[in-house]
């Protein structure tokens, strides 16, 4: 469908939005997916301030690049996630401010629902971001965790992301959640879950990211298939599985970039994810919104990565089959 | 090596000893390893009272069953996680106290170095158990976690085990840590950390379960390379990858028995461990302690499994090569 | 759950009833699965004549062998296929008469409905069988065949096959179709779409038979989670894929037996059915009935693999876990 | 050895010969294989009119464009399929008639005899296409099926194929059978039982398509090697398997580009198809015909596809080594 | 076929006859392949000495043991090979001599001879043996190694074996080599070489031991398949590919049972070799000959494994189907 | 790291060093690694005669071409090896001489040596090379091999190297064993077998070439990992498995190119070496040295394969991440 290719900005947060915006415009990407940290896209000044956000466009529109969604990872992870001292480091201080947990909680909270008003106020449709979840860290199942505990987490997660969810919807921008371990939602069935929970909100959907599928072993076509109609964005990322028979899938404390863990994020393309099942997914779906490289690996200098990324997925980006083929004969013929 | 099978009393917890020990000795099982909870073994009990470490063997040798070790999983287990409700569960209320945190750790860290005195006192040289973890549940690195916090992982733990292992010197019992996902070591990177840790002290060795090691790709058999001299006790429990393209290895939050998790528990023998390759194994590290069946299977009924468990793991302890071949054209002739 | 396990005399046609009865029951199955052709089940004596069914009896009673569904495959395959002269072999001749093609299948319809009043007659719950398909030949699509060909064939058989179970449900007999390529369904998909033709008729599930999903590559345990209630009956039979690189699934044209083909019947437990996973399916959707080893190997004397079959599926068919357990840390501990 | 490369119109049949000349000229091929379907190339007219003949030239020179085959697959399925409703809509009026089966197969025999006298008069020295089985559609062998029948289905193929491969001979060009499951011919096997049947027949080889193998699971390569001597034109198409465990691999009645297949045509290079493997093979037997391009892939726009194909096969068509190493030393030193 | 189970002698070699006949007996064995080493069969005496042929009866007679093949493996291995300093620890005295390696050569080809007469003379049919090779030490082609310098080696094969296969058929009894690494033959394109070499001579056959092939990644039923009518005796033996990526197949210079190693034997049935298609193949063939155990495992008491092995192989050794279905029904139903 | 890529010469012995640096000049390599033998590199000439070395610099740079190393595989094969006809086609006359084993291991030693100090003359620091065996054809331990053995043919290794080794630590060059079946070390073990051999003289060291593991199925990048200090050189070549069931991994006498080996050398990139995770692994050990192809490929033109080769090579090597993430949310944040 010839979609358009964006870069998403959240690996590149020690550059500024202008050298960035450079860069990507020479590599020929054909936009960027702007990251709510480092100065790339800040959400209270875009609210406080109207030429912030036409300042943003300006530096974009210098470089001749388009913008369709902002991310708001960070932010979004401490809405429901036991806050520890990690959180400190991904919070601007405004929202960290004391450090109580709770209160961080709902600040983070607030902030996600002004990060749609800024979205609209800047004229994109969609926000993706994390949520966090209060049970991920009881993956296991030891000590012995019941399904009351679960779904306490899943509770805890739609009063906390309903509300938000609710100005998403008034200022008609969708949220992609980055299906991911350490999210509410990290495989088909938890998706399922949360958008139980959520009571299938209509502003709450994916933004469908294979790279983290490929380490759990699912097949991220799967995912496509089950929730058509909620793929609200895509990022372009990859994983690769590395496995010895002397290391393990959960990685043992590991650094990424550490060639003993057993799987590691590699510049898209390079890793397992297979692309072509993919893109003729999207095809079926009708998804036309933006291919956005998420560009991670611990291996590779990022200023080769990205554009080599770049004309990968340019090279799958394949449209579908339009012709109406008359006759029997014709359509299949040997 | 014809090694004594012993069946882990842990799993049976809801049966008396007395009833449990009827049913082991009629099946053929040479012994129990006794689990420190429900009635089988209590700690307490057995420092206290002299006639209750007697009654114990007495209860056993009305049965013809021998014993080589305890175990302490779930007191194990409170040493150095952050403890939450669900460890209430697992504690008798003696160690569970108010639930202060910090209490709670020391004084399940006062009980496991008194396992050992019991363990002494009940003649058995080996205490099997879990460690806890306070950073097992950082283990995906989102947000950012640093080497530096998973050392402090590690130091926390060296400091409230060294203690522990000096009573186990003191009485000359040896600890197995199951390595096992929630646990400071859980595959074969983490173990040599923890044994780091620990400066190699000599009481603190591994309870062998290959078990744990299926669902993570390892391959059991390098761990007992790995480790030679600190394989303790060896557990005979099996696992299972059930992978479908649609679930995660990962789980999903679906408890166990569930045919949607990406694995599960199975009767020792039906699972995706290798016996054989272990068996020699340990043949040639030396290994003559018991092969503990640890029986856990949602899907099956326990007194069917455990008999089939015991039958199978008994085709398989095979003696290692002992005769001295003279001549090289009988040792190896086509 | 200890379920039955009886023979399916359909490949012992060339023996009486009652010397197959004899073998059996020294075997140890528990009871027959009786075949409607040869001797072993003449539907047309069956309803004529109330001896007959008595003396059907006589025999299996006279060997403790019990009966808990009839079969008719043959007969049931003339009712949609576009017949030729193979079926001429197949069918009795008051069935075949002038083998008008059209006046074959309404005579073998009128005869499956009589098998139901027989199986009612004789005391049993289930028929299994064949439906024939008139659209199962144009499985390749080539020439051409679109969809409105396919959707014909099944509104084909749903207006056949509907009178017919409304007999089933008058005489409160299940039918069992046996899944299978050359019949109306043959994997998952064509499952669907015969049950929704047929408006999901009470009288109409299938017999589950792993063996003729393995060489389409279709794991078993997930047709038992597609139709779980749906399983009437089970067949015992094994298929193992032999690809070489050289030789074709599609099997040129070879008779089974020939080593050349890519696929072939064996033995239960020789192939390539795993069946574990399917007792555990079993297990979860409660079915209680019987376990029918059909049994066909074209390269072992049926003799030394019917029992060996026998021993394979009773060391398998274990019950699910029934003990409550009361606690938490008895449940799940380690 | 820089084989040239053409495109199969087969799948254009919807465009006038002038349009696709002028799209595949753009692209970079060599030339075209034309379809006898369609407006390509009509074989009445190119033996009734003499400037036709000229005319097709005309075209194919103003693009520069070569032609070294036809193909009659549509007209050649005719000569010994069972005929129904659907090879109505891929046969011109003239040779359907009044639709008498055995008078449509004479009809078509005479027709693939006229091709071969059109091709010489065209100049080229290959006829590909389909020659139908009346035995293809009992391939399951059930109802019970032998090998007297499938003996007489070659017989029939043998009687009516031997008098029009002696046209072909009579002119001196060759039959490129495709083998293909609907085919008399359709894995190695069965492409030996008709050169036997054939008595090896000089003019009577095969049109070498590796995807027609890839999910029957045969190595193409295989094929090459056991036929050296008859592979008289070779198509380059693909095929992807796409099993999940819940699908067939006899892809369940469901059209081509429905996900559910168990595997489906993709565009050339996207499939299993290992292309280098069959280039040397092709080298070794010194194949040195037309690489033809027959494009077809349900989920891709065709005009992105073929030339994306083109350049894939370019980049593989490469040469044998040739250099004479004058000594051992230079050969093979490491 | 229920084909006598033998015991292979060679690796027992370090008790005597009387001994290993008593054990074997026990185990259950049907009988003996002596081995022409140790004292367990002895060719010098048995030709000199009536009474020493009796002797041998009467020992395996007491243990009511039957044998149908005697086997040369040492002797025969010095016939083509360069012999060195390991030659002499596989020889007896009189063979080695002054240790001049072509009188070597000569005199173990004339022993060889000698064993046919020795078998004729003890009334056994087959003589297993190995026979060396000049050439098999060049197998890596480097230095650069040309056919010239290979057919050289089978010509030489060829010239030392043919006078001594016109002995074994002057004697009637076969030649089985055992084909293996190290051998003329050791896969099946290297046996049709051997076997061309030899102008397909008549008491030239193999000893089909498939644990040879398994560290090859041949499969074994395509050895049988490729040579059906020369499969003279089969051996009972099993081989295990044990890869991690850090060992090599060619299993670096380390000793049997150094778990380094890429591959090593390991007891019947606990290897890869799958027998069922191996038993399959013979049924096919016809062979009616013993399946003789040769046991060798380092890491396994041989006292634990031979009956292990035996009862394997007997649970396997099925007889093909005999009954003549009368009509088709009857073969195929379902 | 942007590496540069040479170009091996030994496989172009048949062209003067001026046609072949020509062409690798216009297919864009940035030097040649000189073969000592043609007419590239004569290590004789170049210690006789100053103006020889200079005139091996004017054609390079004529063509702008550098050099690192020059190699000596031919050579250093003869200086272990038990030398028969093979060595002497490998050999200058100077060196064969007589052709006395041991007086040809002595010269070829000398020579060795020689090539340090023409390399130290000619201006570069690596020589590459083979060192020979005089154990590497008793690979497969029967007639029955010992440690013993295997042991003195290290220590021969030694005694001949490290004097050799001597001369090469007084020139400053480092010797790159290319780690290879027929050399001292070929895998993993054998490698480290040989370093303890020379203890660990800091002169010997290894020239990677992965094409030399796939077949022995071992991951080139654990060698890196085993050895990451004594990676002196890297070749960039390439293996293919090409096993069916019917040929060997041993490949059966059979040439290079012949389709019926078990594997070959392909033109790299087509082989089954994953080039990704070798680049990865050398930038983690910090290599700086060139990529050197060394170009094989039996099936393939070497002027169509070379370059192909240069381009795949070229658009891997890519450096390794070196920018400074300042915060954790820019390191990782989702």
């Amino acid at each position: 469908m010839s979609r358009p290719v964006t870069l998403f900005t959240g690996q590149w947060a020690d550059l500024t939005l202008d050298e960035l915006a450079r860069k990507a415009s020479e590599w020929g990407f054909d936009g960027l997916e702007l990251a709510c940290w480092g100065d790339h896209f800040e959400v209270d000044k875009a609210l406080e301030d109207d030429s912030y956000v036409q300042g943003r466009w300006d530096i974009l529109n210098r470089y001749d690049l388009k913008c369709f969604a902002i991310s708001t990872h960070l932010v979004g992870q401490c809405v429901c996630d036991p806050v520890d001292a990690r959180h400190r480091s991904i919070l601007p201080a405004r929202i960290w401010g004391e450090g109580d947990p709770e209160k961080v909680r709902q600040r983070a909270a607030e902030e996600v629902g002004n990060t749609a008003r800024a979205a609209r106020q800047f004229g994109v449709d969609i926000v993706n971001g994390f949520t966090g979840s209060s049970v991920w860290h009881k993956l296991y199942f030891f000590p012995p965790t019941g399904q009351a505990e679960i779904d306490e987490g899943y509770r805890d997660f739609a009063e906390r992301w309903r509300p938000i969810m609710d100005v998403f919807a008034d200022e008609d921008v969708g949220f992609g959640l980055e299906v991911h371990p350490t999210e509410i939602a990290y495989d088909i069935y938890t998706a399922q879950r949360a958008l139980e929970a959520m009571d299938h909100h209509r502003s709450f959907g994916f933004n469908f990211d294979p790279s983290h599928f490929i380490h759990q072993f699912i097949d991220p076509v799967e995912f496509i298939n089950a929730f058509p109609d909620r793929i609200y964005h895509v990022h372009v990322k990859d994983s690769r599985v590395q496995l010895t028979g002397r290391n393990s899938i959960l990685s043992s404390h590991l650094d990424f970039g550490d060639p003993r863990r057993g799987w590691d994020f590699v510049s898209p393309g390079r890793g397992d994810v297979e692309w072509d099942p993919i893109i003729r997914a999207l095809n079926r779906i009708g998804y036309d919104g933006p291919l956005s490289v998420e560009w991670e690996d611990s291996g590779m200098d990022r200023d080769w990565g990205a554009p080599e990324a770049l004309e990968m997925i340019r090279g799958l980006d394949f449209t579908a089959s339009s012709v109406a083929f008359d006759a029997a004969f014709a359509r299949r013929a040997q």
